[in-house]
């Protein structure tokens, strides 16, 4: 990532990127893209439409045009293709809504007091940030990644080949908007999916499954993944993007507890931002450890070699690496 | 700055652009670069010297590397040329302090109220934002921007061409730092220099100016632009990025007192973030629109054109448009 000429433009560009990301979000709040998406393409008439100052539409929409997500022609304002495909509210790839957690006061709040959270080398967040229980975020974010999380629970899908899969009895861990397990019922009639997270959380996940028609197969088991007991006899235990929160002992002891809850010959299913080995690279999952330093007491973005000496601790033999791309998801997949 | 393909990373960069001025920002504020540059380079060698977690201080540096500040051999850090050259303290064209400004709370308040701010035309920030009387972000601004500032200001005193020029009488309105004056006097040995601006922020134009060794030819004058006189006969009026925080009937009522401040053949010299007449570009230009926007009443980003108009109103013959590459900043001078 180095580069060899000076650039003060990278240093300006750093300094304002939360200004970025915060055109973005007003832009997603006040739907533009889908209203230039239906048509309504000038200052005055998205103004209206919004009952906004037209001089505040000005400044937001050519900013976005900078920003490579509007074109603009003479006073006619378009979308650009990414934002055609993803920001478009009517666009079947819609992933907008995930601003509103990625971007959530209390994400980025962690970031706010970031150089505290690098002294003492965990999150300033008071109250242990959002692993408090029954934070209000994860209902935040259950709705919001829902559409993010629906694309990477597809790839997922097809990775395990679950259309061609026996019934399986599926357990999801920190279910959240529940789309992992959600999808692997959707595609495979046989699929039984328990998800278990805290109780408001739940209710959003029992909505999603409702609209892709696989509720009569989806049930949830309510609390704490400490806590609660899982039950056995599981042909898949899923932990989608939860072992990050948590210090390695902790990992190891929610894995002991996967192992004991699969069947013989099931597995547990690890959906992470893994950096390489040597956190060299890919640039977005070495970067995800510093938001988990900012938003966690003591999580990480843990490494492929990190998340198989867990595995091997808590039991499981060997252990398989897989890529979802495009997604910069990565899986580890551990049979009991 | 449209693209033809979709793409999902812009979207992922532009919603996480926040946590990247974060990560510069505590970068800068535990010093890791001058500390790096200084050879103090693995994680276990800075954790000590910054009394640091290393785990916080392993996070931070590896985001820094993905982010293009930092470069990376096996255990030992170094310092990427932009680094090097704008973030090292021992550096000369060190520009790092410019972060405690641009990420200030003050200016971030507004970017985190900016729907609201799009909606109604003008800074949701209560009280006028940063433009109440006396408001001590102005005394961070002079402060944090000297470094970035004195760049341009050595830019606009080559364009003025102050070497040659006659033992100018300046007069710099909102003064903040004082460097644009500082360094025409510091270039011109008969150059006098009146820095205006409040009381707390001309305390520390007043140091820039002995550390400059120009206090001999640098006076002040105490309180706002628009109610203390300005007294006359000044060879040049500077007007360096003041008049986007304000609507344009304000900014001809500042220009008309200008031009009664000039002597017979004098000048108004403004610099400003100024987009193209159809905001088209520069790109941090037309940004720097959504700036004013997010954090004042009324202010913008004006263009060349709707400068001269306001020149004109205020009695302005002719203007001349001017570049300060390679700054972004933009210079419009009009004799009286």
């Amino acid at each position: 990532m180095a580069e060899d000429e000076p650039s003060l433009s990278l240093v300006w560009e750093t300094f304002t990127g939360y200004q970025r990301t915060a055109a973005l979000k007003a832009a997603i709040e006040l739907d533009v893209f889908t209203l230039i998406g239906a048509g309504i393409a000038t200052v005055d008439a998205l103004a209206e439409r919004c009952d906004t100052a037209p001089r505040g539409v000005r400044a937001l929409l050519n900013h976005l045009v900078m920003d490579g997500f509007l074109t603009r022609d003479g006073e006619r304002y378009g979308l650009s293709t990414t934002a055609a495909v993803f920001l478009n509210r009517n666009a079947p790839a819609y992933v907008g809504s995930a601003i509103t957690f990625i971007a959530s006061p209390m994400i980025m709040e962690g970031f706010t007091r970031l150089t505290d959270a690098v002294r003492r080398g965990g999150t300033a967040i008071p109250d242990d940030g959002a692993l408090a229980p029954e934070h209000p975020v994860w209902v935040e974010f259950a709705r919001a990644m829902a559409p993010l999380a629906g694309m990477t629970a597809l790839l997922l899908a097809n990775l395990l080949d679950v259309e061609h899969a026996p019934a399986w009895k599926v357990l999801d861990i920190a279910a959240g908007h529940g789309m992992f397990g959600i999808v692997l019922a959707q595609l495979n009639s046989g699929v039984q999916v328990t998800a278990l997270d805290w109780k408001n959380v739940l209710a959003v996940a029992a909505q999603h499954a409702q609209a892709a028609g696989v509720s009569a197969r989806f049930r949830t088991l309510v609390g704490s993944a400490f806590d609660v007991p899982w039950e056995d006899g599981y042909d898949l235990v899923l932990l989608p993007n939860f072992l990050h929160h948590f210090d390695p002992a902790t990992c190891e002891r929610l894995l002991t507890k996967a192992h004991a809850a699969l069947a013989p010959g099931g597995r547990v299913v690890i959906v992470e931002f893994a950096p390489d080995d040597d956190r060299m690279g890919p640039p977005d999952a070495v970067r995800f450890s510093l938001t988990m330093l900012a938003g966690t007491p003591a999580g990480d973005a843990y490494t492929f070699a990190e998340l198989e000496t867990m595995l091997q601790h808590a039991g499981f033999q060997r252990a398989t690496r897989h890529e979802l791309s495009p997604s910069p998801a990565r899986v580890v997949i551990a049979e009991r």
